[in-house]
């Protein structure tokens, strides 16, 4: 098989416009955090929230990576928050070319943390930098307690998790302990934030974690 | 970009093996039904119901697709059905020769149905055949009834649409005629079956229509 030395030479490619996305955003004192999830995790409730959470705090800006489509950045440019679509075209994950052009229609001086979200996959963004400062997964209750086993890479990547739903506990079978414990052997350190975006419940601890990555800059 | 003509030779051995799957499936008269879905949707609930509904009418087996682990196919093989696990080492999706390799440790001559359990990917599974005869799209509300929309490519191959966990119909946003029409105007012909895993309401239409795909034989 040759697959492997052509993805190593894709992967490198990606990485170089990765780093100069990073220096772009640092030149700026901008942060940008790539938030990944299983598809219907709530990443876009998740910004909605975030926004209502830090609104007059920290100016934030989103790029939406979806494979078609743009009711999401509709959605979030209705609350005036500068929103830019990448649409992947059917592909599985945001790349590094996909950021920059978008962060290119950016008004980034004006702008502290750009909250890039990334097609819904649980796999695949796990691999492909962007140029972020921090990686946050978003894992919901529905989806059951078994997922950071279940899918290890992208949880051993995150900076932050995000539990999000915890309002539907009482609806299905999700042992809390055994969630916490999945994600604590594959990632030592990630902060976890047990949310729910519907009822408003623990995104303050989310917001303050995200203040604090802008006060890092 | 030297992408696309080495995708597609990937993607056309992997097309020559699943015609091989196929060829010794119908050879033995076994239906292979590939399931695919979001991770946490609720595929390995479904085959156990699934099992459970069919038991003494049609002879089952699973072939479980998982990053790791093989906490799924213990689960479905504590119930006297012959399950093979594949991990996938992080990959994204099965492909043709990690089922080819499933098949030849099952005893195809006494099996009526393989039920496949992909990895948990809205996205990927749907571009590699792997020799089945039906391919099944399992969504959940919890997801939000905006799936079909938002990941057209893999409602656009499914030959049926289970949506699992309608028990949580009243405790989520879920407007349960947006995603028949999203399915819709991506698939006009696949029969959408309503479930609950859960609760075991709607299996058995689905069963049904299992019997009927084997029925075809």
């Amino acid at each position: 098989m040759t697959t492997l030395p052509i993805m190593e030479s894709i992967l490198s490619a990606n990485d170089e416009v990765a780093l100069g996305n990073r220096r772009l955003l640092d030149d700026r004192q901008v942060i940008a955090v790539n938030v990944m999830a299983s598809p219907g995790a709530g990443k876009t409730r998740l910004i909605l929230r975030t926004i209502d959470a830090l609104r007059g705090q920290l100016r934030l800006a989103v790029i939406e990576g979806d494979l078609a489509g743009r009711v999401d950045t509709d959605t979030v440019a209705a609350t005036g928050t500068p929103a830019i679509q990448i649409n992947t075209g059917g592909g599985c994950h945001l790349d590094a070319p996909q950021v920059r052009a978008a962060l290119s229609e950016l008004p980034l001086d004006s702008i502290d943390v750009v909250l890039i979200e990334n097609v819904g996959n649980l796999v695949c963004p796990a691999g492909f930098a962007l140029g972020e400062h921090a990686d946050v997964v978003v894992a919901s209750v529905p989806e059951g307690h078994d997922k950071p086993v279940k899918y290890p890479g992208i949880f051993a990547v995150a900076d932050a998790v995000v539990l999000n739903k915890i309002d539907l506990a009482p609806y299905v079978e999700f042992d809390m302990e055994a969630f916490r414990a999945g994600v604590r052997a594959v990632n030592a350190q990630a902060p976890l934030f047990e949310v729910s975006c519907r009822t408003g419940s623990g995104i303050e601890d989310w917001a303050r974690w995200l203040q604090s990555l802008a006060d890092s800059r």
